[in-house]
């Protein structure tokens, strides 16, 4: 009764319908009956768990603690800071009533908390020996969106975000770029993605922060997705709000702030950089299931009882990742075929897959099969827990050195705005070139944004999800 | 510039006071700006971690895995299930604006989330192969409350929710009672809580469910807490739903389905159950600081270096409890006082408390405080990684045994209604006795509720939170 592996769009044909193909067959999300939200099965359930225990190690590594605040924002408490209000008041979500009975003040759905921060702050702050204070929460965010798309653009959607104060702006700006750098150590060294780092324009950055830092990923069709951004929030909140310590000089001062987010855009980042034309391809670090291994001729004596014997030896064997527990193994006993397990680890992106049968015992051996290169290794059974670890490795990097490549090749120099044009209109990819306000204006009327400043005073130019 | 250790409310003479006196002083929560809703300082949500942490664990180990939902729910699928609706519609947050847009169909900030689950589970089921369904989800959740208080009742709250789908309504009814006898397991042995388990009556049972069954546990007071519930559901959402899968006999069926619950609502619970004057009294496996190491005369040769190697071996130190991971200590190094320090460690719960003062180095020993019964323990230095996980559970077996032992002197027997008011009106405390309808809806009138029906068939009435 086995069902066949459902086909999906080739990617260089409909590079759309071969997303959301993929993040559905593969078992990542589900539409639901919810506009613009999705039902996450317990695959991709369980990559966002992933992505979060690392996040929070590095954010706990480098000395924030979590606190939860409200999801419920009053009307009069949102309205402090004015350019954050003009950012986001068009896409928050209102609720008016409790049963049938109307609010005297409408609550706004947290789009995101920097006003909650500031009031939880307010009475938590007196002195400079009060500060850092240095918090991050995980919490569910929501923004209307008109048209939405899974992980990418969603109503509802998943992240983490800091918040912290401190007593000097040079402290503050220190910590809005080692927080960048977190993320884009995270992004390379965790997600197997190459992100372009830089300041976003006075036009792209955070409604009411003073600068935004962002990372930024190609996706295999030439398109941006900006990925993770580090903002420093000045004193803009802090005045607004009326938060003051006593400082070393014995005088009142307003602390200066930075917020920083990560969110479940991300997984559609990982699903568009290193997917394939057979599915998903998961970063090894990062996936749920890092091998699956598939018993081959399974009735055969030995085979079951040698395919446990790998599962557990791997379960044991230590990563050579920050990741404390072993490797994660799925063994597969069902009735299904051989042919058939292949073909659905490939589509769940699984990157390693163990084929054991009895000619392969006989030898004292198993084959792997690479999710990235499709190579087959042939691997001795008594040092798979030397050899899978150094495989994951192997597999990490040349995903990365893929997509870097990729990008690379896809990413263009121009001189003037009509070059970038010109450029844009043939060749999908990222555009390096000069910048200005003007210029700017200009290429959003093509569909073009500055992705962000580069060290050099260039922007990187591109299409953007 | 040392801050006192500020007074807390006497809980003999008023334990309403004394309540949110400890949970605010202790930093677990702040009272912030939205009406009904606290915010978590990061020891509040440390606390809310580990048990998070250790219930999903538990959830894993019994074969359940996580799935995220979405928060808000169209008004008309919310509809479908006709006592569920009766039950939850006056307290439920409506949406209804997304920026100045009036949307044509309400949504309902999510109260909990059965009818999101059955959209879900309605294209995941097609076959008998495809049951059971074993998730559970993290969420925070929205009641509307007119009287609230920390952790006890507020207008969101967080909580993890198991959603099941079986077969057979045997296999349904044998999960809803496996997840009771988790929760129980939990609350016993992780949190030294003692609970009463049995049924809730048809008055107090979960709206669009079948059965309830609930874990109580009796706070300082005398009065009851709803720790835990776990439902069977039957087929009333699945068939309003109309979730139907091919059976063996070729036939159409409806699945039976589960749901069960632990809120935020038991850390109240934990503080209720062991706090004393002092402060907060926390059960070890799940304080977020398990031991507070404390130099005395910090200056001195040896002390910090001392202090710190006693830290370390701790922190490399294996636990008795299933908890992976070595004890959570914290070296406080700070200016403030010796005194100042315990009375902070104190309030704050931490079940052990070691002293090293330059005596104590003398002599390879160092002083342990018990929060529990404030006895003083001297144990030899070179020791310490085997006496302190000694303690730590002696420290829980205690105030299991305390809060037994207060429960049972302050549970009565009554034989009739007016028995059972008689004694309610002098004795704080549980009342065990008969129950009908009318016995119910008379209690009712004095305040006192049906908390669950004994195996005995006798009912435990009281006052509950």
């Amino acid at each position: 009764m086995e069902k066949m592996v459902e086909k999906i769009a080739d990617m260089n044909t409909d590079f759309a319908k071969w997303y959301t193909d993929v993040v559905v067959k593969s078992k990542l999300v589900a539409y639901s009956g919810v506009r613009g939200c999705c039902y996450y099965h317990p695959y991709g359930t369980a990559l966002w768990e992933n992505i979060k225990a690392e996040l929070d190690r590095r954010f706990k590594a480098t000395g924030h603690e979590n606190v939860m605040m409200p999801m419920l924002i009053p009307e009069p408490m949102f309205m402090r800071e004015k350019q954050h209000i003009e950012g986001f008041a068009p896409e928050v979500a209102y609720v008016t009533h409790f049963g049938e009975e109307k609010l005297p003040e409408r609550l706004i759905v947290r789009p995101t908390s920097e006003v909650l921060f500031c009031d939880y702050f307010k009475n938590e702050v007196q002195s400079y020996r009060d500060l850092p204070k240095l918090y991050n929460q995980w919490a569910n965010i929501v923004r209307c969106e008109k048209t939405t798309r899974p992980f990418l653009r969603t109503l509802e959607f998943f992240w983490q975000e800091g918040h912290t104060l401190h007593e000097t702006e040079k402290e503050a700006r220190a910590e809005t770029l080692k927080m960048f750098e977190v993320y884009r150590d995270f992004a390379e060294n965790y997600l197997a993605l190459p992100v372009i780092c830089g300041r976003k324009t006075e036009r792209e950055k955070f409604a009411g922060g003073v600068e935004t830092y962002t990372i930024e990923a190609m996706m295999h069709d030439g398109q941006a997705l900006q990925s993770g951004t580090s903002h420093y929030l000045g004193q803009n909140f802090t005045k607004a709000f009326d938060i003051k310590f006593l400082g070393r000089d014995g005088k009142q001062h307003h602390p200066h702030q930075t917020s920083w987010g990560v969110s479940t855009r991300i997984i559609g980042g990982i699903v568009m950089v290193h997917g394939d034309n057979n599915g998903l391809v998961l970063p090894p670090y990062v996936a749920p299931i890092q091998v699956a291994i598939i018993p081959v001729a399974a009735h055969k004596p030995g085979v079951l009882e040698a395919a446990e014997a790998a599962a557990n030896a791997l379960r044991k064997s230590k990563q050579s990742t920050s990741d404390s527990g072993g490797i994660r193994v799925h063994l597969d006993t069902t009735d299904n075929s051989p042919g058939w397990k292949f073909a659905e680890y490939e589509m769940k992106g699984v990157p390693l897959r163990i084929e054991i049968g009895p000619k392969d015992i006989e030898n004292g051996c198993c084959v792997v099969v690479r999710r990235d290169t499709r190579e087959k290794v042939i691997v001795k059974l008594a040092n798979i827990e030397k050899e899978i670890p150094k495989l994951l490795k192997s597999v990490h990097e040349n995903l990365y050195k893929k997509a870097l490549a990729r990008r690379e090749s896809m990413t263009y120099t121009a001189k003037s705005l009509e070059e970038i044009i010109s450029i844009a209109k043939t060749k999908p990819g990222f555009i390096k070139g000069p910048h200005s306000e003007e210029i700017e204006t200009k290429l959003k009327q093509h569909g073009i944004t500055s992705r962000c400043i580069l060290s050099t005073g260039q922007v990187i130019w591109g299409r953007a999800y």
